[in-house]
C-alpha cells in the first residue's frame, strides 16, 4: 500500500501520541478519523480540525471504511481490541502501533490477526512531559527517531508503508530493529532515564531546591514528571531487559563512587574521558 | 562598596566561567581587566574586547590598581595565589569567588587573608558543557540562581556587594547559604547529577545507540561532556557530602529496581505521582 491522500486512516487513542499523529496528518491534507472511549476528546478533535470524524464506539460500519489503522493506546488495550473488533476491519488494511514496547504482544497479536490483516510495529521516539491531546503537536516528530519493528510475519510492502508514514510525520532517522532488540533498546534509552530522573526527584526532601538548582538538575529531571499509569504498565511489561539495564547502570554508579571513596582521581578522570567521547556522538547524530 | 563603572575588576581565570563574567561586564560598561596563566586567552580577551587590559602575571604595579578581584580558578589555586600575592593587592579591596565548593577553602583562606581585604564567596550557578573563553557568553546568567556563602568573618556591606555583583550580571534569583548547606545542597543538585549522567554514559556498548535515541536520554547525557579535570577536582573535594548524596540516590533506585521486580505497580505509581509533584514545583520556580 502506498499512503496518498485517498487513504483512509483511522487513529484509535487521541492522546498525546495519537493527537499529534492526527494533527501532522490532517495539516499535511491527509484523511484521518478517530475512535476514543472518551467523549469530549472526540469533541475536541472534531472541534479544533484535528480529525475529520470521530466515534466512542466501534461500529462495522464505521471502521470498515479505513484502510490504515493505527493504534496509540495502552499495550494490554491493543490486543483486547484486536480480539473483539478485527471482524470489522476491511480486508489487506494495514494495522500499525505507537507502543513502547514490542515483544510482550506483538507476536501474539500477528497470531491472532486475520489472514488478510497484516500489523507492523513502530515506535515513535517522541513526547512530552504533559499528556492529552491538548498537548497534541506536529513538531514534536521533527528531527526525531523512528523505530520499526517487523517480525518473520510481516511482508516487505507492508514493512514499506510503515518506514514510509515515518518519512510523511516528519521523522529525521527511520530505523529498524527486531521487537527483542527494540525492547532492550528502549529499556536502557527510555526506561532507565525514566527510573533515574523518579529516583532522583523523591531521593530526599526537596525544600528550597529549586532556589540553587542550575541546569543540570532541571534537564535530568525533566521527565520525572511522568504519566504514572502509562509508564508503570510499560515498565511492568518490559520487567526483565528493564531490570538487566538498571543493573548495568547500578554497576557503573557504583564505580564511580568506589573511585570518589578512594579518591582515585586518575581512574574517574578516565571514566569521564570516556563518557565525554561516547556523548560527543550523540551530538554529531543530531546534527548539532 | 558600591559597584560602580569607577570600580576597577580584575578577573582571574578566563576560563568559561571567568570569561563570561568578563564579557557580561564589559558590555555593561564595566572597567574589566584579567589576569590568566595563559598569554593564547589573554590575546584573544583583548582582541575580541572582552578586557580593558591583561597580564599572564601578577605583578604589584598591575594588580595595586583593582578594587574588586574575582578568582574563577580551581579551588586549590586560590589558596596558593592568595598566599603569594596578596602582598599586592589594594587595602580594603574586596575579593570573591565563582567556586563550586566552598566549605575546603573558605575558612582557611579568610584566616590568612591581611586585615583590610575581604574575601566573600560566591556560586554562579551556571555554566555549559564546552569550557574555555571562546564558549564564554553573558547570555548564561540569566534566569539563573547565584547563590552567596558568607561566613561569620563577612562583614554585612561586603555581601551586599557580591550580591549586587549577581544582580549586575542579570542572575534572577541570589540566595544565601552557609558554606556547609552550600556544599551539600551542591553536592546534589550539581555534583550528583554529573555522576549519574557520567555513570549512564559509560554503563553499556553504545553502539548505533544515538540513532534510537528520544530526548529523554540526550537531556540526562548533556552533562556527561564534561570537564573531566575540574569536575574530578570538585568531587574530591566535597567526598564526604558527595558520598552522602550518592547514597540517597542508591536508596531510591534501588527502592524502584525492588519494586519493579516484586511487580507492585501500585507502589511505582504512588513514587511517579511524588515525582511528579516534586518536579512541578521546580517549574513553578523557573516561571515556565
Amino acid at each position: 500500500m502506498k499512503i496518498s491522500k485517498d487513504t483512509k486512516i483511522l487513529i484509535i487513542g487521541l492522546g498525546l501520541i495519537g493527537g499529534s499523529y492526527a494533527k501532522s496528518l490532517t495539516e499535511k491534507g491527509y484523511f484521518v478519523g478517530a475512535l476514543d472511549t472518551d467523549s469530549n476528546v472526540i469533541d475536541y478533535a472534531l472541534k479544533n480540525g484535528i480529525v475529520k470524524c470521530g466515534k466512542t464506539l466501534p461500529t462495522r460500519e464505521y471502521i470498515a471504511d479505513f484502510d490504515l489503522i493505527i493504534f496509540a493506546v495502552y499495550p494490554h488495550t491493543i490486543l483486547e481490541w484486536i480480539k473483539k473488533y478485527q471482524q470489522f476491519i476491511k480486508g489487506n488494511a494495514l494495522i500499525f502501533d505507537v507502543t513502547g514496547i514490542k515483544s510482550c504482544f506483538i507476536y501474539e497479536l500477528q497470531e491472532i490477526l486475520r489472514e488478510n490483516l497484516e500489523f507492523v510495529g513502530a515506535h515513535p521516539m517522541a513526547g512530552r512531559e504533559s499528556s492529552g491531546i491538548e498537548n497534541a503537536a506536529a513538531e514534536i516528530f521533527l528531527g526525531a527517531n523512528y523505530i520499526v519493528t517487523p517480525t518473520e510475519k510481516n511482508t516487505a510492502g507492508a514493512i514499506e508503508t510503515c518506514k514510509e508514514l515515518g518519512k510523511i510525520l516528519g521523522f529525521s532517522n527511520i530505523s529498524v530493529l527486531s521487537p527483542e532488540k527494540h525492547d532492550e533498546t528502549i529499556g536502557f534509552l527510555s526506561q532507565l532515564t525514566h527510573c533515574i530522573a523518579v529516583s532522583l526527584m523523591t531521593c530526599r526532601d526537596m525544600k528550597a531546591m529549586a532556589e540553587y538548582s542550575g541546569d543540570s538538575f532541571r534537564d535530568l529531571t525533566r521527565i520525572a514528571k511522568i504519566n504514572d499509569e502509562m509508564w508503570s504498565e510499560l515498565f511492568l511489561l518490559n520487567k526483565d531487559k528493564l531490570l538487566s539495564q538498571m543493573d548495568l547502570f547500578k554497576n557503573s554508579f557504583n564505580t564511580l563512587y568506589d573511585l570518589i571513596k578512594s579518591g582515585d582521581r586518575e581512574k574517574i578522570q578516565e571514566m569521564m574521558k570516556l563518557s565525554t567521547r561516547e556523548r560527543e556522538l550523540f551530538d554529531l547524530a543530531k546534527g548539532d
